[in-house]
């Protein structure tokens, strides 16, 4: 799958160890409990470090259930400042008597091996809800997993974070502030219980720009809403979501800390790496096989535009039937047509699309004949485009979703998660 | 699965011919089209005829795009009246250029067999969006259909009325009004694009108990809010939902023109049998092998237990774990923590029930130890119950859904619908 690009920014490697001095590991010490998905000999701890303290911002899930790394982590970074992130995977530390507590800890044992203040490092954990994190596992792993901290540590970290993920995700890019070459890069973590209205999933981004924590929430806040808040895999708001940034200023820039054109590069260089996250992140939902992209335009507003694209990427019966590979505009419509909002259907407009090309399926609120060859040709592609006009306005939005396959069933039927 | 019994009402058999004076018939009159869920000799189309002018009431689809049916049938029972139904399955007649005219004409072709005025006839159609209505095999087959009409036909209508059930669904109740004994009955198809919010599928019930159009259609109203509305078996609501009710005043009684003891008589035979209707639309939603009954209680509100009631139903992951047999409360606080309402979840206890047993998996939201094995024979059954008790308040609320199975996927992936 392509990296998308808006505006001028340079795609690099290295993920959250693309910006300079943050070094990064991950290992395996042991979280696996009964019945969990098998970690297969998979790092379940990672650490990522920053060499000198960050700006810090985070935005978190909408769920009323929050898990106990949350709200450790609200109280460690309310002076927007940390300088590392510890994050297991397999246990979501959620849902149970001493999860805080437990929380607390982690922070402790990491921040005792690197020399920091435990109130400077965020905590994140994913995995099984309800069950009791065994801290020995993790307070043995840790002064290996400090020590093993390098420049180029992130493919051991992201391992770390997978849980029903197939695949790794990092992006990072390279953009020019005030004359100075920053970086910014991230990992995330899919694969289920992903729906938007909140931070959906684990996301750890860092930066070497330098920008004040206000503009640096205020830049992932923005993000956030049109970017990650827009995917949904299963319309399940998992408990545990985050996503942070830290920001440490190694490149030397000037501060960011108004709204102007420095901020717009730095908010655009977030886009990007965000914006291609939550991509692959839709792309890898549990069991998917194709990544759906809904572009609505012409609503009323953006909201009813948002509202729509959501409404068909989270219909049942549109995922099994693109997984299908079968053109139905019909329930395009009835998708559509059941979401909120006041707009006239008879004046709605679905073509599909994907590199094999475009096909006009529904004109005016009605179904139209099209070349059934060529239609598979269009849905034999991974990435598939639903392109809706509204015919009512100037309002648009674009929302990511994927399939849904017989090993979304198994994924969650076969495993406790 | 047996039927649920609410105050003083029997069972009796006959579906929508249960009341005195009420006919039906099915045919195949060959609606198949290419790419159509295969009909296998199935019948495609249906007939329900009163000996005498009956008060009608409905309820349809909150979708804002209406099947054509919905719009001619709101148009000819809007001075309460009706005398026939008549439906066909395999083509939805919706989304296309000349629905109307083709739903009008299907009123015309039995209201001159019937000897009825069209205004009087009720019509319906499920199937495929999209797709032009062939009328020639309705006229053609018009005539044998009502020329098969008989007092005990209502189990070839309900088979004509079937898309991808895998049963029929057919309740009916006997019960006294003013000392004289009414029947009423009705029959149901499920089971895709269905979810609260709406009529929700298609229901046709008759009775021969007096009851004015405007008792009969608060009556209708009332129950369809806490049984057919309180079902989702895959969050898709129909473009061509509707719910009709004919009644004749055949059985003799005072016509119930206002609230009071004989409408609360009605009512709850009207609640006795749509109840089980409903019940039997989620146990058989497509690819489900358990009906999921959520009693949710202590919310501070109704509405917000059935909020919480309908996110755990609706929810995926939670839908994946009843067809795994598996016990995993974590889920289910997940999906009661991100419905939307005001309550503390960390009041919130869960329970789950079967004819097997009961265990307690969540008190004051944290997951509990309980016996695997147990677990195990609890979700072993068919009828699974999840019973969660807030703590907050006194409102209740029950919510039906279905697991979510690879037969799902395969009928929606397969099947052009």
């Amino acid at each position: 799958m392509e990296l998308k690009k808006i505006g001028n920014v340079k795609y690099i490697n290295g993920g959250v160890c693309a910006a300079k001095g943050f070094r990064a590991n991950g290992v395996q010490c042991g979280l696996t409990h009964e019945g969990a998905i098998p970690t297969k000999g998979k790092n379940d701890l990672a650490l990522i470090v920053s060499d000198t303290m960050c700006s810090a911002a985070a935005v978190y899930t909408t769920n009323k259930v929050k898990g106990a790394p949350i709200l450790v982590t609200k109280d460690h970074i309310s002076d927007g400042k940390a300088q590392a992130v510890i994050v297991n995977s397999v246990n979501a530390n959620t849902c149970n008597p001493d999860g805080v507590q437990k929380a607390e800890k982690m922070c402790q044992l990491a921040a005792s091996e690197l020399g920091l203040d435990e109130k400077d490092v965020i905590v994140a954990s994913t995995g099984v809800i309800g069950q009791v994190l065994p801290i020995e596992p993790i307070a043995a792993g840790m002064k290996g997993l400090a020590e093993g901290l390098t420049y180029d540590g992130n493919p051991r970290a992201v391992q770390a974070i997978m849980t029903t993920d197939t695949m790794p995700k990092e992006v990072a890019v390279e953009f020019e502030l005030g004359g100075k070459t920053c970086r910014l890069g991230g990992m995330l973590k899919g694969s289920g219980m992903i729906h938007p209205n909140m931070a959906t999933t684990l996301t750890f981004l860092t930066t070497d720009a330098a920008i004040s924590p206000e503009m640096l929430q205020q830049a992932l806040s923005r993000v956030v809403k049109v970017t990650l808040n827009r995917v949904s895999v299963d319309g399940d708001t998992s408990t545990n979501d985050m996503v942070c940034v830290m920001a440490s200023g190694a490149a030397g820039n000037a501060e960011v800390n108004s709204d102007g054109a420095d901020y717009e590069v730095f908010e655009n260089a977030l886009y990007n790496v965000m914006l291609n996250l939550a991509r692959m992140m839709a792309r890898d939902g549990e069991g998917a096989t194709k990544l759906i992209e809904c572009a609505v335009s012409g609503a009323p507003d953006d909201k009813t535009a948002e509202t729509v694209a959501k409404s068909v990427i989270t219909s049942s019966l549109f995922k099994t039937m693109i997984f299908g590979e079968d053109a139905n505009a019909g329930r395009i419509y009835c998708a559509v047509g059941y979401a909120e909002g006041d707009f006239d259907i008879s004046k709605v407009d679905i073509d599909i699309a994907s590199n094999a090309g475009n096909i006009a399926v529904g004109r005016q609120g009605c179904l139209v004949k099209f070349d059934e060859n060529k239609a598979k040709n269009v849905l034999s592609e991974e990435v598939i485009q639903v392109i809706i006009n509204m015919g009512s306005g100037s309002g648009s939005a674009v929302c990511w979703g994927c399939d849904l396959t017989y090993d979304y069933v198994k994924i969650n039927g076969d495993y406790r998660s």
